[in-house]
C-alpha cells in the first residue's frame, strides 16, 4: 500500500504520512474506517512504532484522522473526490495545454504522473521545512507589508547574486518578480508586443506559451528544435519572411525534448538578434539543474537583447510559484507597469520565503540532491520505458524530461483518456508542437517514471490485443523501487 | 520619533520594533548609529525596559541591529533608500494610476500614507501571527503541493460558507481564487470581452480598473456616480447607446467616495441588467466591513448576472495577496482557462494561510477591531481634514475613504509632488475619473489621516502665500496620537 524510500532526504515519518492523505483524499481509505494498528503498520513496512505513531499523530494534527483511546486511529470524514469532481464541473481536454494544466495542478486524480512537469512532492519535502517558515513569520511585519510592485527588494538583490556567479550580469533593479515563468511569459508578451506581431518559437517546445500567444492576438511561427538547439537556418528564413520581435527559446533541458543548445549556437543566435533585429526571451526554469560553467544566452549577451525568465516552481515548491525576469533596465518600467495591471502586486510573503531558503544554503544542498536523484532515476526510467517498448528519440543525460513514442500508436489521444481512467497521466505530445505534430510522442518526467506499474500499461498499450487479458493495470501488484 | 497605541491589539514590543523599522528604513536612523540605551527608550516612552529589550532584540533576529556587549544597540548598515532609488529607476507619475500603486506599494518612500488603499500596517500586525504560520506550515504536503488551478479546495469550501452567511448562494465550484481584486478584473476582462467591446464604470471609481480596459483595448463608457448609487438614467441612456457587455460598480463603501448603493437602486439595477441584456462585476473589496443585512448585488441576482469579486488583500494583509471571483457556473471554466494563461495558478500556502485566519476566528475578531477603530479614526480625520481646511463631499459614516477638495487648489497635481517631497502620499482624485474630472479632488484614507502633520501640510497648501515661513512640515513637532 506505501513504498518508502529509506535514502531519501524526506524523514520515513513524513513519507507515511504523505502516503496515508493521498490513499485518504483518492477515497481509497473511506470515512470511519480504521487504519492497521500500530504495531501491524510497523511490522508491515518494517520501521519502528514510533514512526507510525508520529506519522498518523501528524494526520490527527491536520484532522484526517482521529485517535479513539484503545480503539486505534480512524479516517475523519473528508469531502469525496466524487462530489468534488461534480462541483468542479468538467476538467478539459487532457490532450491540450490548459485541460493538462488544469489535471496535473490537481493532485488528487492520478497516481502516477508520469507526464507531470513537476517533480513528486516527495522530492521537494524538507527544502521549505515549518522552522524556516516560522523564522520568516517571525520577522517583523513580514506578514503585513505588501512587495513593492518590481517584487520584493531582498529577494531581487539575493537573484542578481545569484545571476552574477553564473555571468549574468543583472542587477537587483533589473529583476521583476513573476509568479513563475507562465506568468513571466504573460507579462512579457503583455508587454513587448501589438496584436498580430509575429513571435518565434520552437517545434516542440513548451506547450502553454502557444495559448499564451494566441490569447494576445500574435502570430505565432514555429522552427524545429535540433538536437543542438534551434534550427537557425529555418529561424533565419522565418525572421526575414515574418519580421518577429520576439523569439523563445530554452537553453538548457528544453521542455520536452530535454536537449541544451550549444554554446557555439548560442554564440550563432545571439549575433543573428543583433544582425536581424530581434529579442529572446531565454526560458531557464530547470537551469538549477544545469552544471557550472554552460553557456547561457543572457550571459553571453549581457541582458541587451535578451530577457532571462528563471523560476522557483519547478524546483523548489509549487505552492509557492516565485519566478522572475532579469531583462533590459530600459524594459523593467514597462514591465513594472504592466504587472500592476494584471496583479499589482505579487505576495512579499512567499518571496520572503524563497529569499530566506536561498540564503540559508537549503536551495543548494536541495539542487544537489536532486540532480544525483534525477541521474539514477533517469537511467532507471530509461531502461524501464525501452523495456516497455518506448522509443525515446535522444540519448539525453540531463534533466527532467524524456522525450519518445510508443510504436505502433500513431495518435495517442485515446492512450491518454483510458491512461486517465487507471489514475496515469501522460503527456501527449502534440501539446508541445505549435504544428501539431508529435502526435506519436509523448512526454515523460524521468522522477515519476521509475513505476512498474507504468510498464505495464504501456506495454499493454503498445500490444492492444492483450488489453482485455490483463486487466486495469493500476491495480495489479507493485513492485516496491528504492532509490539505491 | 514614536507614537504608541496603548489600546491596540498590537503589542508595544511590536508598534516599537516596527517604527523604529521605519525609521532605519526610510534612512531617519543611520547605519552604525547607537540607539537610545534601553533605560533612556523607556523613559521616554513610558514602558518598561524589558519591552524595550523585546523589541530591540526583534531587530537584532532580523539584522537590522546589532547588540554590542556593554555598549549598546547599533544599527546594521542597510542597503541605502537613496542607492535602492537609484537602482529602481523611475516610479512614474503619482498623479496617475500605475505610478500611484507603485508608490504606495513601495512602503518605504513616504511615512504618512494618506492616500494610500491599504490599512496601516499595525492595524493588520496580528490577524495572521507566527504561532497560526507555523501551525499551516506543520500541515503535510503544505508547502510542496500546487493549489489546483481553480484555487485551493478547502479555502474555496470556506469561501462559499461565508458568501452562503450573506445570503449569496455560490458553492465551491463556482469561485475561482485571484491574487486580489485587481487580478480578479483582469481575467474577468480577458475572458468575457473582446477588443472593442464597451465597458460602463462609475465616475469616480477605482483607478486601475480604467487602465486595464485600456490594455484589453476596450472601451470605456463612464457614468455619474451618485450619492445613493450609479445614476441609473444615465446608464440606461449608456447602455442603449454603446451595447456594453459589463458594468463595473463597488455597491458598497465606494472607493473613493465611500458611498453605497441603496437596496432599492440595487432592485433596479438588476432589472435592467436583465431587460438590456448586460453582466455586472460587483467589487466588495471592503464588503467584510459592511454591517450585516446590507443588500448586495449578487444575492438579490442569485450569481447569474453578477460576478462577484472579494479580496482579503485590504482588510487582513497585502503581504498575502489573495482575493476571489464567485461566478455564474457556465463561465467558471472559461475563467479558469484565462487564469492558466496568465499566472497557472495561484500559491497555495498564501491560500491556506487565509482558510486557516478564516476558521480559527481571527478574522471575525479582526474585522470588529478594525469596524470599531475605523469609525474613531474616521470622526477624527473628518475633523482633522475639515479644520484644515478640506471640503469634505459626502457626510459618510464607514468605510475606508474620504473624498474632498482643498478649495483654491484648481488642480493638485503640484501639491502631491511637493507632498511626496516631504514624505506624505497623497491620492488624485482625477485618478478616480475616467473623464479626466476630479482634478480637484484628494481621496483620503481615514485610517491614515489622524496626524497633525498632514493637517499643517494641508493648511500651508491651502494658503500658498504662507508657504516659505513655514518650513518644510514633515519635520515639525509631532503631537502623539492615542486611540481612546
Amino acid at each position: 500500500m506505501i513504498e518508502l524510500e529509506r535514502s531519501s532526504a524526506v524523514s520515513l515519518v513524513d513519507q507515511i504520512a504523505c502516503a496515508l492523505l493521498g490513499l485518504i483524499e483518492r477515497g481509497e481509505l473511506l470515512d470511519g474506517a480504521r487504519l492497521p494498528s500500530v504495531r501491524q503498520m510497523a511490522k508491515k513496512l518494517s520501521v519502528s512504532p514510533f514512526t507510525i505513531i508520529t506519522a498518523y499523530d501528524k494526520l490527527v494534527a491536520r484532522n484526517s484522522l482521529v485517535a479513539r483511546h484503545g480503539s486505534g486511529y480512524f479516517v475523519v470524514q473528508q469531502p469525496r473526490l466524487s462530489v468534488l469532481a461534480e462541483i468542479e464541473g468538467t476538467q478539459g481536454d487532457p490532450s491540450e495545454a490548459v485541460g493538462f494544466s488544469r489535471l496535473s495542478l490537481d493532485n488528487c486524480s492520478t497516481s502516477i504522473n508520469a507526464g507531470s512537469g513537476f517533480l513528486p512532492h516527495q522530492w521537494l519535502g524538507d527544502v521549505v521545512p515549518p522552522t524556516l517558515v516560522s523564522k520568516v513569520a517571525r520577522i517583523q511585519c513580514a506578514l503585513v507589508v505588501p512587495a513593492a510592485a518590481q517584487g520584493l527588494a531582498e529577494l531581487r538583490r539575493q537573484l542578481a547574486e545569484r545571476l552574477q556567479a553564473r555571468d549574468i550580469a543583472a542587477v537587483a533593479g533589473q529583476i521583476v518578480t513573476t509568479l513563475g515563468a507562465s506568468n513571466a511569459f504573460d507579462l512579457i508578451l503583455g508587454t513587448l508586443l501589438q496584436r498580430g506581431d509575429a513571435v518565434v518559437v520552437e517545434d516542440p517546445s513548451y506547450a502553454v506559451l502557444f495559448s499564451q500567444l494566441e490569447a494576445h492576438g500574435l502570430r505565432l511561427v514555429s522552427i524545429p528544435r535540433l538536437a543542438d538547439g534551434p534550427d537557425l537556418d529555418a529561424l533565419e528564413r522565418a525572421v526575414k519572411l515574418h519580421r518577429p520581435k520576439l523569439f523563445f527559446t530554452q537553453t538548457l533541458m528544453q521542455n520536452p525534448t530535454g536537449t541544451s543548445t550549444s554554446a557555439s549556437k548560442c554564440h550563432k543566435l545571439l549575433l543573428m538578434a543583433e544582425r536581424l533585429d530581434f529579442r529572446i526571451v531565454e526560458d531557464d526554469v530547470l537551469g538549477d539543474l544545469a552544471a557550472e560553467g554552460v553557456t547561457r544566452l543572457a550571459a553571453l549577451d549581457e541582458l541587451r537583447r535578451v530577457l532571462y525568465v528563471g523560476s522557483f516552481t519547478k524546483l523548489l515548491s509549487p505552492a509557492l510559484r516565485v519566478g522572475y525576469i532579469a531583462l533590459p533596465r530600459e524594459l523593467v518600467d514597462v514591465v513594472v507597469g504592466r504587472k500592476i495591471l494584471s496583479l499589482l502586486g505579487t505576495p512579499s510573503f512567499t518571496e520572503r520565503l524563497v529569499g530566506e531558503v536561498l540564503s540559508s544554503g537549503r536551495y543548494r544542498r536541495h539542487l544537489l540532491q536532486v540532480r544525483s536523484r534525477l541521474l539514477r532515476f533517469r537511467q532507471r526510467a530509461h531502461a524501464l520505458l525501452q523495456g516497455a517498448g518506448v522509443a525515446i528519440d535522444r540519448p539525453v543525460s540531463e534533466g527532467l524530461f524524456i522525450w519518445g513514442r510508443l510504436p505502433g500508436v500513431l495518435d495517442s489521444s485515446a492512450l491518454i483518456k483510458k491512461a486517465l481512467g487507471e489514475g496515469v497521466l501522460l503527456a501527449k505530445g502534440s501539446m508541445f508542437s505549435p504544428t501539431g505534430s508529435y502526435a506519436d510522442h509523448l512526454r515523460f518526467n524521468a522522477a515519476h517514471c521509475c513505476d512498474a506499474r507504468l510498464a505495464d500499461f504501456l506495454r499493454e498499450a503498445a500490444a492492444p490485443a492483450h488489453r482485455n487479458a490483463v486487466g486495469p493495470m493500476i491495480r495489479s501488484a507493485v513492485q516496491p523501487l528504492g532509490d539505491a
